[in-house]
């Protein structure tokens, strides 16, 4: 492997990831920030993605919590981590056009990241209202645990 | 509504809550057991539900803990709940025939519950791993808030 | 009560509160700051808070990051609430001067609020290194429960 | 040091670690049972352990939880180990002669640990209430992080 196949990657890499991701695909989610300690991923809201009072089930809001604190954490860490764990608190029921969950590293050392996450719901209108926050870790995958 | 409406769902109930939701429609989840205190939800794993690596995406155990976790509640409460928020470890990667969340109620009262959810992944043999934890929470929908 | 009495503590209300805990009287901790979404608490290092290795307690922090996260969410809530949970992540072990807890309002309803905290230890030369991050929530005391 | 000196603590062991922990010296916790997978921490309540409305600080039972899992996971892990982040969901006011903090191993890999505890408010006359519940995780002291 190069050094810079090792190093942090970029957006375009970031992408090639989540493009490799086959429940991402299902979701439909994109990567549209990807860089030093942040990123954010959006999904488009189509029926197959809510509950059943209509509003974006909250598996949805999840996933989109795990993965984008995921990939804020691969910013620092490279792309070689897995997320130890997270917490999520549900603010509203979340509708609307989209689903914005914009994340960013709040320490990171060598092998460890904490990351925070906030996610919006976004309306055709471009109005955002903020329905979950979360916090979560990843590490860099340990060959000798 | 009747008063029968308005108490614990039965199984057959709780399914057709389940099957309301388009996004576990689309995860493939089932409920094998809905009792007093306790839900099980099992979701067979098919290629769409992994990430790059092969293995169940974070974001799926992250669902099955989510809905989980707000079907024991259910048990407790009632169907007219949100879930308040939830935490998630996870142990180590899932792979096998399928994820089972088996969640149990730790505390109730009449307008809140706590549960706990522990995440295995079964192979083909029937062998359970332990492959994530959560703690959350679910309260009853309040028309006045 | 007075009108005013039912409104959001000032910083003189609060420290008010805060004196009125003896368990904050015991670790010796001060209210810094108190303002609309925010509330900063320090707590000077001596050594009955310490652990075996000479940092800060994990259960300091616990306390600091708790307390802090509750004082904040009075700020949009008033002073008749409770803490309902939290997630804290230790980053590094805790040396200094004193411990600084900053927390701010993610999301505040008339009920409830969603909190976010950091915690620094601080040296004599007024250095801070970030050393916990928590996120937690808190809601009105809520009579008919 | 001795292979011994690596291994499990006893109980009579980890009572030293704990004496050696000034802050738990202060709080007044003792540990009254240490065995594989599971401990079991008291704090006897006194004026100074309270909040404004004479129940336990939230602050007292997050030590609690917080010690508890950590000497839980020390039953795994050995003692040279530090708490890496917690959950507590506080379910009701705690009052009482005493808490008590049963704390169990989830699962144990070589170097890290998930745990979760209870939180027992506990009377004069032995009636045990349950006031709070946490998730929590350690790992093994890595020199070279």
């Amino acid at each position: 492997m190069s050094e810079e196949a090792a190093g942090i990657p970029t957006l375009a890499d970031a992408r090639k990831v989540l493009a490799s991701q086959p429940f991402s695909v299902l979701i439909g989610a994109r990567l549209v920030e990807y860089e030093s300690g942040r990123a954010v991923l959006e999904i488009p809201l189509r029926p197959e993605l809510l509950q059943q009072f209509g509003f974006a089930h909250g598996g949805v809001l999840a996933y989109a919590a795990d993965n984008a604190l995921t990939f804020a954490a691969g910013t620092a860490l490279g792309s070689s981590i897995v997320t130890t764990g997270m917490t999520l608190d549900y603010l509203r029921p979340a509708s609307g056009a989209l689903l914005r969950a914009v994340a960013a590293v709040v320490s990171a050392g060598r092998r460890q990241a904490l990351c925070r996450c906030k996610i919006y719901a976004v309306t055709d209108d471009a109005t955002e209202k903020l329905c979950a926050a979360a916090q979560g870790s990843a590490r860099v995958i340990d060959s000798n645990r």
